[in-house]
């Protein structure tokens, strides 16, 4: 057993993944604590970072541990360091964050958690620690990226409605938006390709496909802008 | 002496302070290791977090011992958990980034450093560990945060000429700007108020003296814009 000269906090990783479904929702995956503390309560898939293993790397071996998801696109969120945030004993977690399109995705829950589940972000449960914390400054940074950043490419189907990614937008920033002026915005950024393709099976008018232009889709990612919805 | 049943990473933090002189330089504090590894290497302030700080007051603490810098605002900047990136051990460092004006701080090297100096950014020795990786992520951190918010708040004395300000934003993107097209945009945004003096001692034409609306910058920051520069 490993002794050390001064104690040390012991590091650990959260994983944020919000996902989109085909009703508009945005969701994040939680799973439920099998172990105390907070023996049956919801709560960010993560764990330990092993000595011999990148901090990343450690949140990619939980995520797919615990809820089955591979080979996602992380970026580090923050690390949170409060003395108290933990009531085994000081420990640190690094969390990261990814966005993904439910639709491509099957979770399936695997060994340290009993259960893994996708929540809307408006009807979660109480969740264990400070991951309400977490989750809020992730979805504050999903806002704010939002502003700056095309997004859209990982959550919606690769051919998606106006209506869609309307939807996308008004559900991270909480609010509605003006259907004339998000079209018109939208369609001046040249970043959507209309497709010559109009939805099938729907009960409503079916309305024009569009589809993301991947170069123009980077370059603006690379370039930034300000959306000012 | 603790002891854990795994092995544990040691934690760190480092700290990358931007300073900005009266002659339009960027600088970054630096300080001498007195130890090895990388002994008589220049390498960021920083140092072990303590069992019972938070991330923040570790940086604050090694920020004040090693250089004399008090109250500081920090923003996190990135944590680095390579697993081969001390060759010591396993260590994970935090790492934290301020910007400050140099001409309201004096520096003192305190007991853990054996120096404590600015450098200009283009003008760096070499640095110990990954320090150079974690300066690099800051610059582009600080390169991102110009293009969408406004900055020099912190950097530039109270009341400073446009020149001053341009200086700034052309030394933080390494490029030059047109000086009219600057002008037009940085007036427009209604951030700067038009002083009624002008430079004092100088020896060529003295240029009129603007300082930050603060009310105006305050908003603009949680706004944000795109510059385009």
């Amino acid at each position: 057993m490993p002794t050390y000269k001064y104690p040390r906090p012991a590091l650990t990783v959260d994983c944020v993944i919000f996902g989109f479904d085909r009703q508009s929702t945005l969701k994040v995956m939680l799973i439920q604590r099998k172990l105390t503390p907070f023996q049956g309560s919801w709560a960010l898939p993560g764990g330990f970072v092993r000595i011999d293993e990148s901090i990343e790397a450690a949140a990619l071996r939980e995520l797919q541990e615990e809820t089955g998801l591979e080979k996602l696109f992380l970026e580090q969120l923050y690390t949170f360091g409060a003395v108290d945030r933990d009531p085994r004993e000081r420990i640190v977690t690094v969390a990261y964050y990814a966005l993904i399109n439910l639709e491509e995705y099957v979770v399936k829950a695997a060994s340290d958690a009993s259960d893994a589940a996708w929540f809307a972000i408006d009807a979660l449960p109480p969740l264990a620690f400070d991951h309400d914390q977490i989750l809020l400054i992730a979805l504050n940074r999903l806002k704010n990226k939002v502003q700056y950043e095309p997004i859209g490419f990982e959550l919606l189907p690769r051919k998606f409605t106006l209506f869609q990614l309307q939807k996308l937008y008004e559900t991270i920033l909480g609010h509605e938006l003006d259907k004339r002026n998000f079209r018109k915005k939208i369609l001046k950024m040249g970043l959507l390709r209309e497709l010559n393709e109009v939805q099938q099976d729907v009960p409503h008018r079916a309305a024009k496909l569009y589809e993301f232009d991947e170069v123009a889709y980077e370059q603006l990612r690379e370039k930034g802008f300000n959306f000012e919805i």
